[in-house]
């Protein structure tokens, strides 16, 4: 396996934190708008709550295994690109190093300075390859393990988020208390997601918070007005 | 400016493309599977449709300006790892160079070969920080006019994405003929959309095609057995 460079860390994240905030995000967002938008159109507490739940299923179903696949992919590409590469350094090495050269000639570096790199960088295959996908493409080898856990953590992330809006709805049996205490509940939680968000991401979180409240609010006032307006 | 240093396209897909993926993937799925399962439970056809619109809503609010966001912070988490990077090379100016140094110790070059180019680097801070940015940080310089185009793609494609699976319900006032109408097209739809992808994107098309069916068949199959069970 190639040793990727070593990488610091400024950006707080993990990917776990990434997978939660991609999950959470649109699962905060997506259920509590359609309930809202079929609320708005006069159906029955029931009919709300089975839309909400067939939504949840099939948001985190889509997010998470589209990302599955997604991330399957990726490490294909990567692979294949790397044999690409692997292969043009045995075919065509000078046009290889050409490429190498140019890369530290952007960065300023004279011809006798790069010599010397391009002649040690090319003297070990793999070194080179690792340069190339690094530099020349900028991509990352993917962790082909992270896929699996990374869909599981987007989907429950999904399914804990769109359960937060939905939760009045199932336990109030009157559509118009429901409605607003939903509407209360998850611009709360929008706004404290946002907010630990932002601190996880080194946004504002004020701002943070502010923006998905925003966002949330938006999508469930468009879908409202849109579902009165057909409903 | 900082000059991006030369990056070979060997991924055909642009960031169009990209865009008209994501929004698209997502809204031929989600809409599909959430109107199926609303005719799981037996609604009546203008509830599935006013729930269809309001997700159809809802969801593309949420994927473009949260895309439009998402895009904005990662200009300004550039921007302000670019300015931290910059102040490490004024005030730990030999602790930037060693970290330089370690980059081209990790590819096998020796002290001798690598000392010429940290010296020639480090020389001219753009370059330098341009160098640490893109190689010790894995980060490319976003395109600030990029967020609002995105956005907006991202939108139209969930909204296109969506209104297939849910014109059979508009179209059709028998429910259970407009649901196999709307499974038989979206099925097609979702094949052909797999398909393109992955021919824009280097994956076997045949592949990419099944596994986007795969996808939102399960995540219709769900939602529909799930709406049933409770509705």
């Amino acid at each position: 396996m190639p040793t990727t460079p070593h990488i610091e860390h400024h950006f707080t994240a993990t990917e776990t934190v990434r997978d939660i905030v991609i999950g959470m995000s649109d699962g905060l967002t997506v259920p509590f708008a359609l309930a809202a938008g079929i609320s708005g159109a006069g159906a029955a507490t029931n009919i709300v709550v089975t839309a909400g739940l067939a939504e949840i299923a099939a948001g985190s179903i889509a997010m998470g295994l589209g990302g599955y696949l997604a991330a399957r992919t990726d490490v294909e590409h990567y692979e294949s690109e790397r044999q690409r590469e692997a292969g043009e350094t045995e075919n065509i090495p000078e046009k290889e190093k050409e490429e190498v050269s140019k890369v530290f000639r952007d960065y300023g570096l004279s011809e006798v300075e790069l010599a010397p790199v391009v002649k040690a960088l090319s003297s070990n295959q793999k070194n080179w390859v690792d340069f190339m996908m690094r530099f020349e493409l900028g991509l990352e080898e993917p962790d082909p393990k992270r896929a699996g856990q990374s869909a599981l953590t987007i989907a429950l992330s999904y399914i804990a988020g769109g359960l937060i809006p939905l939760s009045p709805y199932m336990l109030i049996s009157n559509l118009h208390t429901a409605l607003w205490v939903s509407v209360c509940v998850t611009l709360l939680a929008l706004f404290l997601f946002g907010f630990f968000k932002g601190r996880f991401t080194g946004i504002n979180p004020l701002r943070s918070g502010t923006q998905t409240v925003l966002v949330g609010g938006l999508a469930a006032a468009v879908a409202f007005g849109l579902a009165r307006l057909i409903g």
